[in-house]
Parts: structure tokens; C-alpha cells; sequence
């Protein structure tokens, strides 16, 4: 067996293996900064992701480099880091080790915060046609598909098709699913335009689906109201009250009614990383792991679970929620409670301070609850922007970001409308019209 | 059959189809958009490239989205073009068609400005492990080699294996060649210098291969001199004279004697495109269509061919470059012959202005041939950017890259080293190591 640590022979410095450089885990890797133990972190992507925009990417808002930053790069400065670009198979409690593809890492303290994916409620076989929006490949591959749908619009001669081309359909009215429904509805009725000479792409119909009877139900109610007016301003058709009953490559089936279109992006549910069911201990619905209130697990005190991948429960027995707020906070927690445990004091319970939400629709609209104060329209959208640039990591991003969103918003352009598969892999293009082209004019 | 044009029935427009939205296709787009006709425009991707900065992708200065722009986007406001985003499978003088993967285009005047991709010399086997640079998709392919070699070298616990995933050779001594070996040299010296704890990714060894006796044989000997020197302060190992006569999965064999690498950038040889073929008119040795002086074919007055697709001769007997500055003259030459024949004149024959010559090689270091003045060092590098900023096409863009590359310029940070491939894609490890991780220090 390899030994990343030497624990016990060479050297007595604890290991710290964090698996995940998402929020949680590069928080609590930069709290370890001072503590006296070496931090392995292992991520299977090379980069940190700042997760809150990705849906600019996905809507060519923003380029992949202006929300991702390498992880490397990052904790550069941080001595007692090393990072893995790996993909952690095997987790062993038994025997505190962490095995990858590659290597085996004995640890002293593990903290595991991978996040979740998107559950299709055991209809697996629906994500190839409703993907769904985590990764930077996600983004890129929702990107293509908004974009080459439109193209295969313009080729089309029958208007059946050219109507099921141009319509999108997107699963789920949380924060995700609103701020998609928001910004494919822009692309479509003032970005693209002027780009077309056989359709009109504001023509384009976006449905937002959701099963409660009201969109972003973890607000407040009345910025759902809010949020609802500002969708409808858009042209968002927004079905509340409404169940996805099946997904195919030609149509989604909405309570029984299906819906031609060949676009549809998936923001309905989550499931945590599958690495959570290894520990041994009880997980929830959801997958999540059930910690201790000081984000430990039953029997290993040593173990900890921080961020989407934890169900952990406020004082009042509320759910601390998968946000990434919650996930820095945990994140912070975790290493100061493991820097407890060196200096011989208890752990401390977890407190989630919850500072609001916000949600984005638009040029000019989105929604804020901060408590105190509930506002939506334009100042909740100039708040939005203030606080998703001031969080960006990255001095250079911020200020790319920030040209590039001024930019955006006096011209309604966006820059990133790059397809970067080519016709040939088939991914573009999945019927050739019969009869493709109407004499123009 | 379909007819876009409808040519001859309903309309009398003339129809022009530009196969190609690179510099010369865009630039013919552009010149007639007074002209009394429709153009169609086809081309399988959806944008136009800044090929002259496709290096800095490939090499994380510069994000995809920084030196693209889509094809639709910069003509929207020209309302005598549609835009196709399709392949070509054939070309049909005899009847003047174009028929591509979905449509069927029938043409009175044709534009083929397709370009070139790389050449093996007959060696495609080599492609696999030795990519080149044309497209977004190639460079953003080499960013991920690159950057995983070094990745696989910081797991790696055997130092051969380490030597060989740090070794990165570049085949070819032009501009291209000479600005990889350049850009990956700087990107290992400074910009990951501080990342990684098992290696010093300064030890990074970039090999320049170059068959010709001097670096840039096509500039003036006294700036390949200059570029050499250039090179070999940044500890580019240059070898001219030097011939590869094998490229496999896990070496280089440079003159018989074999280099042990896994990241191989191939820089050096063109083979124009294969629609050329099917003109039925003398093609040369690199599958360039012979062009008539004023840029048709021979037997087709209707045909024109142009930018690296095309073997055009200056008026001293010597071929008309493979540049971007050509193409793009090339481009509005075409459009204004047509534009000639449509008034019943005559076309005229196309003179090349050679306005000069510019290679970067690194921070500060860069060779300009105006021909007038020759110069290298700091003074060529600031041309270069100058230069190279003035064309890129759309405010946006310009203002970003130089945003970017004034950060870089004082930071040497490179913002786009994003890794999108996952490690159980295979893309990234070849083999994982048998006894990897060395006790740390």
C-alpha cells in the first residue's frame, strides 16, 4: 500500500484528506491554513467552480474561465496543501484510508464534501434528453444544445419542427430553473434576434415546469409572486401545479399532454455523492448523510460530512439547505472543530447563519429575501450582481465578469455563443429536414 | 431537389455561396453587402476564428470565447446574407451546386475558402498522439494534454516516468511551433511554477524540432537569429536540422533517437481541404486548387477559390503565402471581381500587399518583419499586441484580451487552465503509476 501520510513511521503530522474542492471543501482546506497538519485535497475536476453562475454559461452569458478558477492555482500560496487531480472509488472508515484511481491516502481526519448531482427520481433513462446543470461540461452541453436548437430552426422548412425546435422546457422553478427559464427567454427575444433569416427567434416558447403551486418555493411567497410577474414580462410560460410524466428525444409529456421539443434542461431534484452510502451510517432520501451536530458521523468522530453531501438540522429542526452559503459556513466549521480535536477541546455544534437568498430573472429583475427586508426589480438585481462579484475568487474574474456583464446589459449581447461541436458528431443535428428550405421571403 | 436560390424562376438575384467563415469568406461576405446579390455563407462551425491567437488557448492565456465570435452574430446586420451552419460533402460545377449534409444550395457564383489542416506527411497514424492546431476543439484538446502531463508527473513516484510526462515536443519551426514551445516554456517556468509540491514544473523540458536549418524559415535569417535566441533564453531546447521519424503513444524519434513523451504538438505541415479535389482542376502537391490569376478556376469563371485553400502565384513567380492577411485580401478581391463580372467587366488579377511578418515568443519577446525595418525584443512584442488586438474582430473581444493580457503581462498568471475532462474519461491518465506517491520533501 502507498502511504501518502507516513503517519506513525516518518512523521507524527496529522492528515487532513478533504475529498471535494467545492465551496465546503476549500473552505475548510483554507481554515486548515495555520493549523499543524498537512491537507490532501482531491477533486476529480482541476477546477473550483463558482456554481451560483453557471447557468451564464449554460446561456452563453459567460465563458467557462470567467466562473472556474484551477484549484492548483488557488492554494498555491498555502504550504501545507497538496491537491490530486483524482477520482476517489473507496472509502474505508475501518482502516482510515481514501482510495483514488491512482493512489491510496491514509488519513488521521477525512472530510468528504462532493456535492450532488441531479436525481431523475429513479427515471434515469430521462437524463440523456433533460440534462441537468452541476458541471462546466453540463453548462458547455446545454449551451450547444440552446444554440444549435435555433440553428436547426433556421434549416427547417416544416413548421411542426421548427415549433418543437424552438421550444424549451425546463423541469423544476427553483433558483436554478428560474434563472434558466429567465435567461433562455433573453437570448431568444433579444440576443439572437437580428441573427436569423427564416424564423424569428423571439418566437421561441420557454415553459417552466413546477410541481408546487408556486415558483421558487423556499421564498418567501411573495417573491414567488414577484418572481412569477417577472417570469410572465419575460414570456416564461410558467406551469404551476404541474408534473413531468415523461421524457423523451421528441417530446415531454406534461400530466398526461405531451409538448414537442427536443430541449429540455433538467433543475427538478438532487442526489448527493454516491460516496456518502460507503460510511456505513444512515443517509436520507436524497442520499444525503445524516451527521452529528457538530458535522461528525455516528461512530467516527474523525469523519465529516460538510456541504450538499450532509443533512444536518438547524436548532429549530429545520434542514441546514443545500446552498452555497451553507456549504462555505460548514466548511469553515469543519476545520475548526478538527483543530479542536488537536488541542484536546469538544466540538462545537453547527450553526447556519442564514443571510437570505436571492434569485436572479433577468436584465433588471430578480428577487431578494435578506429577513429584515424582501424587495424584487431592479435594485434586488443590482444586490445580485454586487453580491455574486464580490464572491467570485479571483481578482482577474471579478473584473472580466464585471465588464462583461455592463457590456451585456447595454447591448443585450452575449459572448460566448460558441457551438464547439462540429455538424458531423451528430450532436447538432438529429433529423435532416425532408424538405428543408421554404423559398425565403 | 431543393433550391435555395430559386434562381432563374421567381427571382433574378444572383446567388453567391461562400463555403468558409474565415478570414477570406468572411471578408467576401462583407465586400457585397451592396452588391445586388444573396449570399449564403456555410460553414460547419458557428464562428469565426482569430487563428493567429488560437496558440494562447491552447496554451491557457486566453479563453475560447475571447477569439471566437459567431458567424451569425458579426453579419446580422447584413441583410443580403443567411447563414448555414453545415458541412459540404459535394461540389457539383457541372450543374452549379453545393450540397451539404442537410440542403441542397444551387449557386451562380461559388467561393470555396475552406483552409487547411494539418499534414502527416502520410503518417496519419501519427495524429492520435500528435494533434495540431486549427480549431477551438484542437486547442482546447492540447490545453487539457498539456496541463494533465503535468498532473500525471505530480503523481508519478518513478522520475523517468516524471521526465517523460514533463517533456513536451513541438514539430515544426514556424510561427506556430515557435510560439507553442515559447508559451508552454513560459507556463512552466512561471505561471504553475508554485503549484505543485512533488515536482518543480520549472524542470519542464520543451523541445523545438525543426527539419529546415533555422527557426521561421520563411522570415528574413537574421530574425530567425533573433527568435532563436529568444527561444533558448526561455530554455526551449531547439534542434534544427533535425528530423522526426516516429511519433508513438510513448516517444518521439528525433533522427532515429527516441525521446520518451506523452505530449506531442504537431506544427508542421498543412493539406489544404479535400472539397479542392473535387473541382477537377490541377491541385499542388499540398491539395491547393491552382487558381487562375485573378483567383477563379480554370474552365469556371464562376468558381473562385481563395485564402490557404487556394496556390495563388505573385506577380515575381513566388506563391501568394498561407496568412491571414492574405486570406483576407484574397476575400475582398473575390467579391469585387464578382462584383466586376456582374457589370460586365472584366475581373482583374489579385495582387498580394505583404505588409509583414510578426512571431511572439514569449513575455517581452517577439520578431517583426515590415521589410523596411526588421526588429525583435520588447519593441516587436508591443507591434505584435498592437497588431494583433486592431483585428480581432468586435469591441468586446478587444477589450477583454487586452484586459487579460495586461493581467498576465504583470502577474504571469494564465486565467483559462480548466481541465473539462474527468480523469475516468482516460484522456487524462495513461497509466496510472504502480508505486506512486514519493514520502513528501
Amino acid at each position: 500500500m502507498t502511504e501518502i501520510s507516513e503517519a506513525g513511521t516518518k512523521s507524527k503530522t496529522p492528515v487532513v484528506v478533504i475529498v471535494g474542492g467545492g465551496f465546503a471543501g476549500l473552505a475548510a482546506a483554507r481554515s486548515l491554513k495555520k493549523a499543524p497538519v498537512r491537507v490532501v485535497l482531491i477533486d476529480r475536476s482541476n477546477h473550483h467552480l463558482f456554481q451560483p453562475l453557471l447557468y451564464q454559461v449554460a446561456t452563453s452569458g459567460l465563458a467557462p474561465a470567467d466562473i472556474a478558477q484551477p484549484i492548483r492555482s488557488i492554494l498555491r500560496d498555502q504550504a501545507n496543501v497538496e491537491v490530486y487531480l483524482d477520482e476517489v472509488m473507496k472509502i474505508d472508515t475501518a482502516d482510515r484510508l481514501v482510495v483514488t484511481a491512482d493512489l491510496t491516502f491514509r488519513y488521521d481526519y477525512l472530510i468528504l464534501a462532493c456535492g450532488a448531482r441531479h436525481s431523475y427520481f429513479g427515471k434515469d433513462e430521462w437524463e440523456q434528453y433533460a440534462p441537468g446543470l452541476k458541471t462546466l461540461n453540463d453548462a458547455i452541453s446545454i449551451r450547444h444544445r440552446i444554440l444549435a436548437a435555433f440553428e436547426v430552426a433556421e434549416k427547417a422548412s416544416d413548421p411542426e419542427e421548427r415549433k418543437q425546435a424552438t421550444t424549451f422546457i425546463i423541469v423544476g422553478g427553483g433558483p436554478t430553473g428560474v434563472e434558466m427559464a429567465g435567461a433562455i427567454s433573453e437570448l431568444a427575444r433579444f440576443t439572437l434576434k437580428k441573427d436569423f433569416r427564416h424564423i424569428n427567434s423571439a418566437d421561441a416558447r420557454v415553459i417552466l415546469i413546477e410541481a408546487a403551486p408556486r415558483v421558487l418555493p423556499v421564498f418567501d411567497p411573495s417573491l414567488s409572486e414577484k418572481a412569477l410577474q417577472q417570469l410572465r414580462q419575460l414570456h416564461v410560460d410558467v406551469r404551476l401545479n404541474a408534473k413531468v410524466t415523461k421524457v423523451t428525444e421528441d417530446y415531454v409529456e406534461v400530466d398526461g399532454v405531451p409538448i414537442p421539443t427536443r430541449t429540455v434542461i433538467w433543475a427538478a431534484g438532487n442526489v448527493a455523492s454516491p460516496l456518502g452510502k460507503q460510511l456505513g451510517v444512515e443517509t436520507d432520501r436524497q442520499g444525503r448523510v445524516v451527521v452529528n451536530p457538530d458535522l461528525g458521523i455516528p461512530g467516527h468522530p474523525e469523519v465529516f460530512v460538510v456541504g450538499d453531501m450532509a443533512f444536518a438540522k438547524r436548532a429549530n429542526g429545520a434542514p441546514v439547505p443545500g446552498v452555497s452559503p451553507a456549504a462555505l459556513q460548514g466548511g469553515y466549521h469543519v476545520a475548526e472543530n478538527i483543530i479542536r480535536i488537536l488541542k484536546g477541546e469538544p466540538t462545537q455544534p453547527f450553526h447556519y447563519f442564514d443571510k437570505g437568498s436571492m434569485a436572479t430573472i433577468g436584465r433588471n429583475a430578480a428577487v431578494a429575501d435578506l429577513h429584515v427586508v424582501k424587495f424584487g426589480g431592479l435594485f434586488a438585481w443590482l444586490a445580485w450582481v454586487f453580491v455574486h462579484l464580490y464572491f467570485l475568487i479571483g481578482f482577474k474574474n471579478r473584473v472580466r465578469v464585471f465588464f462583461g456583464w455592463v457590456f451585456s446589459y447595454w447591448t443585450y449581447s452575449k459572448g460566448s455563443r460558441l457551438i464547439q461541436v462540429q455538424p458531423k458528431d451528430g450532436a447538432l443535428l438529429h433529423n435532416p429536414p425532408a424538405d428543408p428550405l421554404p423559398p425565403q421571403k
